[in-house]
């Protein structure tokens, strides 16, 4: 499988090349083609790693991962054009948070809205499914617990591209479990915050929300 | 200490028997005191459980409780008077959701407001802390896990209520954990509406979300 992967960044580069380990074929998109640390991932990755530009990696048909910023979730397809993720199933990986003045992050697109929704309006062609933003990009490539293959929440509006995610997840060493339809990206992007709240309060910075029976 | 409980429900009971355990007084305020469930729960717990009024709940010194259905997070102090919550900590155990026309439920004050907060502008005399409403009732009191006390998450605008609460919340078999003011009762509101979201899509009643080292 081909998979354009736009964003460079921690998540684009795990999710790539947990990618690649599966065996398909991975072209990073970045703003800027010349992104050194960008190369060097590509690089260190192998011949089944490309770095192109965003519109290059969206071009490709196959899968398409949004991972860049989560402010960046709308302008990175957007400067790849639109068009290309037509009929494609695109990972919307994103978490739009900001933080004002030193503040606690916040959700960047107000609570009324989410990453998931808005990468779901743009590419209006596409079949968009939230996945991966809830867990920290260390660990979103075959995490080993002695508990087994902790629970991946997804959402989105189209059941066979959600069929086809959670194949992916189960590659990926999760359990899929599907939340609902894209508008529950709030709750995803949420607990993605809540996460992080979290990990800044505590000074723990492996903590996760695992679901589990009590 | 003495507590008063309002709400009858699950949760009511829940508590109010665990404060009881704990060797408190706990009044548990009713719309109707001639609530049958109620008053069997009060004799079965004891003789430091008696059932009465929202108002009678509410007009103790001591702690106050807000455990009603949601959407009665705002209705029943204000059946009990506001003003007898001035200066007192009230611990916001409520989900305020609903479900239209039999579809999957949704935040009944949408996402950019909350129960915990609305109760705070209610009682604006009033210190109140969301915690308890992200774990199923049956649990609230001493969870039993191999791996120790669970996190339970808290929030609210008062330290001092805050700290009183965490006392509370480790006597109660949990680790305290802060996330902030009292607007973040949104994003604890939204954790406990996924956790029935992934309940209804799996069918196991005892999900819950653990914070937890991956």
């Amino acid at each position: 499988m081909r998979v354009g992967v736009l964003g460079t960044g921690e998540v684009g580069a795990a999710l790539g090349a947990g990618f690649v380990r599966l065996g398909h074929e991975v072209r990073m998109g970045a703003r800027e083609p010349r992104n050194q640390r960008a190369a060097e991932w590509a690089r260190r990755t192998g011949p089944c790693a490309s770095l192109r530009t965003f519109a290059e990696a969206g071009a490709w048909r196959g899968l398409a991962v949004t991972a860049t910023l989560g402010v960046w979730v709308e302008p990175a397809p957007s400067m790849a054009g639109p068009g290309r993720f037509v009929g494609k199933t695109v990972i919307d990986a994103t978490n739009p948070l900001v933080s004002v003045g030193g503040g606690p992050p916040t959700l960047a697109f107000g609570a009324s809205d989410s990453g998931g929704e808005r990468v779901q309006r743009l590419l209006s062609g596409a079949y968009v499914v939230k996945a991966f933003n809830t867990t920290p990009s260390l660990h979103m490539f075959r995490p080993e617990l002695p508990s087994g293959p902790p629970e991946m929440l997804l959402c989105g509006n189209f059941p066979e591209s959600k069929r086809v995610v959670g194949e992916i997840l189960e590659q990926f060493g999760w359990r899929p479990l599907d939340v609902g339809g894209i508008e529950c990206s709030r709750y995803l992007e949420t607990l993605a915050l809540l996460r992080i709240l979290c990990v800044q309060k505590t000074g723990r910075l492996d903590l996760v929300f695992r679901l589990a029976s009590i």
